[in-house]
């Protein structure tokens, strides 16, 4: 803003056009169905992301395309994009240069000009049960992409508690600095995880179970309900938002 | 009634016939599906409006068939029609001076047969979201019908709310007299923007979410729940009805 | 903010000095439990309201006298207030020109300094029963206090139905251009009205209800899920909600 | 039992016999997959009904061949069956003297031996929308087949209350003693009606509706917190069950 | 109405009188609080109920006594009334030939200028367990109060089924025409009992229960879901109801 | 039923008499809020039991008050009985041989005229919390009562979940053959001692919790959720059921 | 864990070593998507099960293979196994000596290598209506496979509860220890046949239900409120849990 | 675990002493109410706390006075203790150098023996409203004695979006390295804030709130349904686990 102040001073400027910069400086570009953020990618280091699952099809490929024909686009990526998405945008789009890295258990593209070397930190991610992988490995390219280093153990669920120690144990000396934790049914994992680390626990209900558990909100309400401090909670089978918050924890160190 | 009783006092009709004519007059016509109120559509200047989704295709089709047939039909709109319906709704109705305008994206048939000018007043659209332009374009349509012009600017949500401003001061200057925001996942939105005009602002919460926000609800609540006055809100997804909504306010100045 | 650059530009003030004031624009003044918002009262007419229910008696105090102490300070509205509370406010309070205004059954305080004439509107409003009426008072005295008239009929419910319409069209013929309808139990007498009228409908869900409908959900929920469109609705028992929308559309005219 | 008894007393039987006699008298038939209770069907005087959607397609078969096989078998109705079932269990039926009746719009089919006269009463059925009528229709033939005659009058909603009064005062004038009113959205009818009249009103929630409403649970809610006495609700689109329940009303008379 | 149209003919009356004649037929008189609708308990031939729970007591009063004071007032029922209102109000008004009956456990005042003869019909009531009792007998005092005759049996839950048998026995024998049937906790009895009858049972969910049942929402749902048809259902503790719906059937006959 | 046979055929009663004497069998006294199972209490060994929070004082008394009074009565259980209404009951009873054994953190009273040993079996009842122990203590006095011996360990939560390896063995060492697990918040120890051991686990679920908890639904939903087999559970705070039920498990042995 | 302390005493190992070993002991064998615990399946008696809806093929198929190619596998289970996976999984297995045995009903893959004999006890299974009889089955298989002998009776619904008493006779003579009671709908048949025995009944709410009952929570809500006591409850459709549940009763005898 | 192994090779101990020992490492004290976790406090550096609302008062003070009676005890604390329960506390409870800190607006106790510098680190907390103080009062308090100086900044909340900019960057300069934000009603706060910065959000739903917010769970769910990543959850209220996980993440700086 300074810079515009000083030009008005100057008098490069006049006021009129000096008040319209001062505005424009935060007002974005257009385009029909969408506004991007590139400023934020590049103050968070972390690429942006499109969240697809409820966007048309048309409207996703438009986004995808106007940003990889933008100034200088960074890395890419595309939540909750299915088998069939994927390889549909595969075909319509113009790559030039761009790689597409498709993780169809994690449902993410990564759509990529260049690797992120895993250098900033190590995030542990644990699953209760088989089930509750895919959402794990959404979190795990999260973080990955993000520059860190991930550390799976998963199906390690609290039926037979034994089999958790020694997973955990192994974890914190490999020197994780942060915890996911995805569980689905009785969600009680991050509660018996938290209660064994210092280190912060991010619980992950993903919507496995059945009958009154069904879509996971028992899972979800028994990790707000924890009895065990130090866990915090995001929305069922979010594995991104989970990996974006370890990353921000990550980064602040 | 008057011209009813002063017939009865010239004695062109009976006292019987009197008295069958005071009742009959609130009697409308039948058919086997449906009863039409085409009083009410003169009465408030807005065309007929039919709500599909529920409905068998075959009484959607005598619907709409009586409809075109009856005395001085005019416009007609079917809301939460699905692509595959429309097409077969267009190959099995006998226009005869109708055209049809169908929206994909809003999901809406009008049914013409004279343009409307858009000279009533101006409504602002807003989205939070790229996944809320449906929605939106429910409202618009409904808006443009109604003889209003309808401003938009879509995926202006509160994560980036310095997006916002800019938007919202251009809408104003404008000269926009209602605000129809619509938001799906947190449904934050609406109370932002109300929190910074003094025009009434209508909450369209979308059903746009995940987890626990899946259906919308958490968008409704936290629209109705919302901390800033100046808001009222309409069912989950109900382009429809906040595009009426704005029009109620706009024909009353 | 013009301003502003101007003394800039007339070397008033020097770049820092602006730029200090661009943002003290915008900054409100601070006390420990509360930030007030003096601007926004000024520009959208309406006097500043505090929600009392959920704030420490203390708090509550703190802030009205701050409210009162400051420059200028025009009526301020408490809402939700208790006959206790408001008897204690009463004897804490050193007036100094204001006089205060307590409504039992709206259970509002209008401390005022100047009367406020009711020139701009005409507002209608309904209850469905006789225990919904505290909740229409309350509407009434906001639209009173933001210079509109309030044309009342209580007790008017669904269930007798031809006891609805004389009072409708009295209305109507009144002249009011909004009508605020509350309703607990069913919630089912905006949907009635909004199918006679052509103007907006506030419909305003009471807490009023037993069984399946405590709480007042069922009438929120029904007046949502209306089948007639003209109507928005506010939160349950939201009162005060209702009467400054229909505000917001009266001062749009 | 009597006659078991006398038979003891005549030494036709012996105590054991008699003690087992008196046990077996309330034993019923065993078949793999049902139990049918073919003395309450003479009983009440309506004939066997089963409830088809949860069950597997064999089971459904098993079933209704089994009943056409007993001894004397009298009218059948399935309910709640869709066309292709119809169409594979109406392939797979060995019929000898039965008719086949199916209802589409109701998903009801009669297996009939015999025309029921409909000559016990009249049922008066209404309703809200055209989106009712499938369950409407459903409540129609159970009506018919227990030998009333039903009056319908459908899409007479509450939007535009001053339709409902002349299709009220005509069924009160044609003598119907019970009313079914069926209604989706906001359920408000049954209320509306039920202030009208004082015959017994049965509500009959429908599926229809969407956002907050979805499933019904808004108008079965509504329908059961209704400010009108004289209504009991039945479950949501459970049309069979307020044929039933006027059925029971009328026979009592 | 004839007679108005037959004064107007006559002309005894003018037009302009004659239409306001006819209007004024249906508008009703008017006080602050609430407005009555007489004409519908002479219609319905029973008395004329008020719900007390959410009025303000001083609107309970003005509603009673102006009732009283009314030309010609028949008996008066306010429901759910609790010991302290009623002395409260036994104290306030003047009764001038109306007798107060007041019962504690159903928490009905019956006031009261003659007698009922009960010879209209016999209603069966039973409860679940003793903690139901309380609803059923607001059922009872409304079926007495309505000219019926009531034959109660409470404590018959479904968790002893066989002590369920002879008490039906008993009711059908005794010729009681309807059932009403309350039960909280688990709800299962009237589904039994309607598998054991032929005539109308009327399910009346009570609000007794815990944990997942509290508020008797289990029970409602259970009795909507009953695999028993010839049941109908009304609100949660809502004894009243399921007593005046039991009457519109009686008097039906 | 085969006396009464046989005097049938002895002829010392007559055909009608005997019919009549086959029904009585199974009737049950009467009282006016209360009927009463004696001959259940006999045959599953366990004391009859009342379970009063929703019972009026009066009613309750009448029942014990009746009981003690009955032929030869057994102990008797009341549960949920707080010590106000423990107190006047005390006071208001006349004992005549019983004595009173009031439980203030069980807040059962039994009323006891003999001692029962505790041989049968063995019993463990664990909880999470310091909080749960209230319920836990229900179950306690109920297996106690049943004749069984309790091993309790309070306070073992799964947010130290080494704190129960050593608790869980000592109570299998001991020979529990049923392991009684109440928890509230996030309600996970069941899950993880039922993945521990090869004995039945009930799981109760207290009404401890806050948030999203309060009420205890969250415990309940992750119990019946949990991904352990051989749990089953009971309802919140049901602690006299999990005693029953564990009491059942042992008898049959 | 004494044997690898008497090596190191005996010096066979060092202190590392030990140390090591004594982790060891509690850690199990990994591969990428599941944990498999195979001391508890020899520990409990019963074959290890595998949970397989939300699991993808591959991962199941990879698990299965996994343990069929362990050392000395034992039995394996696979629940909720619809049709289409397990043709597939029979194609792509390599069986060596195992025999696939599917139960289509119960959705119940065995892979046997050796049958189990039906000698520990006698459970009975009952449903209440056909629709359950498919949750019922799983009970069955899982039962059956745990060593025990199944008595079934199905179709015995609370609505012709007389159908009720010979079936349960019949069990009780037969010596039944345990009772699973699978029922959707209103859920109320555990809570009779709980007041008929003095047997653990196990309650299996089953996801058959419509309207306010859909998914089976109006049952399972039912059978926790029940005021029987004697019952215990699991999740919705879960036949599997209830069959291990009835295994851990009967084995510990 | 190595130390007890050495002793065993030395032959200090035998087999059985060691392999007793390997156990009793785990194994805590214990009294009668509640099993304390000392180890804990000292491994994760933040003191003991208790939660006490669901306590009865006479075990709470057992475990107060247990814990200041066990060797070298370490500040210890108490939250969500109302102002009675801490006079009592006081009065009942022999210090002996210990010194009570209560905090009445955060309802937290904390008992000291020796003051926390506040040098770890810089944790911002933001409230939208004066209501949302008390719970952010309670994370400021666990912040402080768990060594982070606490910036604070309440009721700066969305409705007036533009008092939010200049907080945020003040606390930024400031260098928070965590940002709390705690928020009722429609729960918007946390998305905006995060929106904004780059650091780890942590929302804190309050109860705060009334018709369809009632609770709080609306903006839990906002807060859980964000669009903004970066924002992990805990449960309605708790400024504990919020204060408790914004130290785990700056102790691992």
């Amino acid at each position: 803003m300074r810079e515009i102040l000083e030009k008005l001073i100057n008098e490069e400027i006049g006021i009129e056009e000096c008040e319209r910069l001062l505005k424009a400086d935060t007002i974005l570009e257009f385009d029909e169905v969408a506004k991007f953020d590139k400023s934020r990618s590049s103050r968070t280091g972390f690429p942006e992301a499109v969240f697809s699952p409820s966007k048309d099809y048309g409207d996703l490929l438009l986004i995808v395309k106007n940003y990889l024909d933008s100034e200088n686009p960074e890395n890419l990526i595309v939540t909750k994009l299915s088998s069939e998405r994927y390889e549909k945008l595969a075909n319509d789009l113009d790559l030039d240069g761009f790689k597409l890295n498709y993780n169809k258990r994690a449902q993410i593209l990564v759509i990529r000009n260049k690797e992120v070397p895993k250098t900033l930190g190590k995030v542990g991610i644990i699953t209760a049960g088989t089930s509750d992988i895919n959402i794990a490995e959404e979190a795990r390219v999260i973080v990955e992409e993000g520059g860190c280093e991930a550390i799976t153990s998963y199906d390690i669920g609290v039926a037979g508690i034994h089999r958790l120690f020694p997973q955990i144990a192994h974890m914190i000396k490999e020197g994780v600095e942060v915890l996911i934790v995805c569980a689905g049914m009785e969600g009680a994992l991050p509660s018996v995880v938290a209660g064994l680390v210092d280190i912060p626990v991010i619980g992950v209900p993903t919507s496995v179970g059945y009958g009154v558990g069904e879509g996971g909100v028992v899972a979800l309400n028994a990790m707000l309900q924890s009895c065990a401090p130090g866990i915090a909670v995001v929305n069922i089978d979010n594995g991104f938002g989970a990996g974006v918050f370890a990353l921000t924890i990550i980064k602040g160190r």
